[in-house]
């Protein structure tokens, strides 16, 4: 019989319960603040999450037991398997041992469900029957329109207009599962008709979907906001990829030696690596890198400071590496990555030290997704190329030092909706884009006058 | 916790053989002959297809061993798993237990690969370095590139050119995967610079494509042709699916009282069935139930004849349920079951009333297709919405007749790549097609002259 190649846990043996790490900081996050530098209170948040995740937002309980409803959706998929790249590795020819959690068998393609479910389900609890969020490319937007059908909640997701328009798939998934995909900016919000007026034939943005998508829960009966990445909540339920990787390595008789996720909010990196770093807190030798793009350097090059999560400065001031929130990210394909900032956790781990961060162009990105389709047989998101082509360079190191490595990388999704990135590159139509400091300090200036977080 | 809904087998519990009907049949099939009634010689196939398949297509052997390299490769994505549609039952308040065999997980989302990559297996053992193939909407033209690019055979497929120009995506996949991919028909081959010369617009068809890559493949070196369904051999690569849903069906403790798959060229239906066949031709209980559109409604309406697989002729005459060879399928959105004829073993145990067919509007399909994914989760392939809607049939009738009835239906694929089916429905976009007794006396009067399958 060929050697194993994959871990796949039986159903009974899903996590019961959510890692969080806040429990095991060596130090404390600093609090979301508002722009006067007051702290933000859970009734500044009522109007938009619902009491039971805010909760969940600011517990230091380690661990946090997933509800048996949430458990019974979350089977629908999960446990995810765990491959060892055996093909990868005899490409690459490397004495590294390569493995990854797949992902992208959600019935949405990516990790965005684990947090989708339950967020709609502490919502219903909660007595909210609909749902608002915004989406870029489409990946959150569908994963929430999965969820919200579940659940039995209605769901609106104001879609940038441009990838409405460019991108009609991801619209027409979130359709079939009963949600309302509207382009954004929209004449049914106040926010969206002020800015059609001025500019009919806006792009949009995510600065403007956010606005749009937060009016329309506060300004609507029963009504919530949901958010798919950033937040504490959102990387604790993500966690549960680490927890189930922990026990498949057990299971393959290994521990990685280095882990390593793509971050765009920080959501999936943080959900394979928190467990792992847990670890490194209580002395285990793991190293957590975190993979971003070269086009939004933001851990890798941008300063540690209290910014807003959108361009509206809707959001409360979070402590974090940030571009600045006017910052307009490149148009590379990965669009779940192009973000000016990073989850506040995520951010405060790399202060530390606990976990490092590297930027990768598109062009090395997508040369790793096309190998990696050519050998492992899946084709990667544009997303999780990133993670696959650090995942490439931690190998070569290792061919090249002659020494045997554990790599485990997270493989965050599928890239059947994003196939003309692949097009694109394999015609030569592709370019890198590489932020130099002179444009970082432009994107900066926006956030001058900003409070600063306290030093460590 | 929550009910069990899925049973994911080890990678060591992968079936080791295949199951070959042949070895089983109450009478035996009538054999593929040429247009003088004259039987085809293996010697006749050998341009075409490598021995090694030949010797498997005419075996009557039971039990068929998987190489061992195919296996490895099978393991990337197989076993698939077996689900119970538990939240599906609920919404139909329906006393039958449905399962389902989840055949989308595939880097290609559906059953193609399992053919696939044990036909390029076996041309490489033979010696064989390139394949071509034809396709429609491009399930099986990626499954094919797919299989190629593991075992490094080069690949190219002729993409019916409609589907070319307005499905770009499959394209894409294949590409990705390293395959050529040219629209059909094609000026680089006599067929097609013939067709081109007298209508430069043609929007193509299969049996053009056909044409083209079996003319490419007799006049090209170290190049075999590979086809994705109908004939015997992939028939019986198939019967993986069921023989891993036995084991998972036994591990729930159940055994089906109905089996269904849907049924265009007749290979996922023969590969999740077969094996349920061979335990009903040795006395067991057990209905087979072949779900086919009413637009190509073979086993439902039409005769059992000797027709061509293709167009042109070019294929031996197979004794099937056939709407005659020259019959061009109304353009409903499963493209994978727009085909004029059947497997011929399909055919010949419809005829000795081992299995039933049923034929279904495409409405009803997509009806079953939207509550599917918005009970169950995953988005299914319009091709595999007909099984949904037979399996819905089957369990309302075991609602109205109030009692217990335990379905299996194989899941063949995911619709991610043909969402805007999804829109049509949704948007009312959508019509119905049923052949009438009177358009199908028409289409068979191009098989008038051939030669009469002998009696049974």
């Amino acid at each position: 019989m060929a050697e194993r190649i994959k871990v796949t846990l039986d159903e009974q043996d899903i996590p019961r319960q959510w890692y969080n790490i806040a429990a095991d900081l060596p130090k404390p996050l600093p609090p979301p603040i508002k722009p006067d530098g007051s702290p933000v209170t859970p009734e500044d948040l009522a109007p938009v999450f619902p009491m039971n995740i805010i909760e969940q937002e600011v517990s230091t309980q380690r661990w946090i037991d997933i509800p048996e409803p949430v458990l019974e959706k979350l089977l629908i998929w999960r446990p995810t398997p765990l491959y060892r790249a055996r093909a990868l590795e005899r490409a690459l020819n490397t004495p590294a041992r390569i493995y990854y959690k797949n992902e992208g068998v959600s019935p949405a393609g990516s990790h965005k469900p684990n947090t989708a479910v339950p967020q709609v389900y502490y919502n219903k609890v909660f007595g909210i029957r609909r749902l608002t969020t915004e989406t870029g490319a489409g990946q959150w937007g569908s994963a929430l329109a999965f969820a919200c059908r579940l659940f039995g909640l209605a769901c609106r997701v104001y879609m940038v207009r441009i990838s409405f328009d460019q991108k009609p798939f991801r619209k027409m998934m979130m359709q079939t599962w009963g949600a309302e995909c509207l382009p954004s900016p929209n004449p049914s919000t106040k926010t969206g008709r002020a800015i059609l007026e001025k500019d009919p034939d806006t792009p949009g943005s995510l600065g403007i979907a956010i606005s749009e998508a937060i009016e329309d829960c506060v300004t609507s009966p029963d009504t919530r906001y949901s958010l798919g990445s950033v937040l504490n909540h959102v990387c604790l339920h993500q966690t549960i990829i680490g927890l189930e990787a922990k026990r498949q390595m057990e299971k393959f008789g290994e521990y990685p030696d280095v882990v390593i996720g793509c971050a765009g909010g920080g959501s999936n990196f943080a959900g394979i690596s928190f467990p792992f770093v847990c670890d490194r807190i209580h002395g285990r030798d793991v190293r957590v890198v975190a993979a971003e793009p070269a086009a939004c350097p933001r851990m890798t090059m941008a300063p540690y400071v209290y910014d807003s999560g959108d361009v509206a400065m809707m959001t409360p001031l979070l402590p974090m590496y940030s571009l600045g929130h006017t910052f307009v990210p490149p148009p590379i394909h990965a669009g779940g990555l192009r973000y000016h900032g990073m989850a506040p956790l995520v951010c405060h781990l790399r202060r530390l030290g606990l976990i490092e961060a590297v930027a990768l162009p598109q062009l090395e990105c997508y040369e790793g997704a096309v190998l990696w389709a050519r050998t492992e047989g899946f084709i990667p998101a544009p997303e999780t190329s990133h993670a696959i082509a650090a995942a490439i360079r931690e190998a070569n190191r290792a061919a090249e030092e002659g020494r045997e490595k554990v790599i485990l990388l997270n493989w965050s999704g599928h890239g059947l909706m994003d196939l003309t990135g692949y097009d694109a590159f394999l015609n030569g139509r592709l370019q890198n884009y590489l932020m130099t400091e002179d444009e970082m300090r432009r994107s900066l200036a926006a956030i001058e006058g900003l409070p600063k977080p306290p030093p460590l």
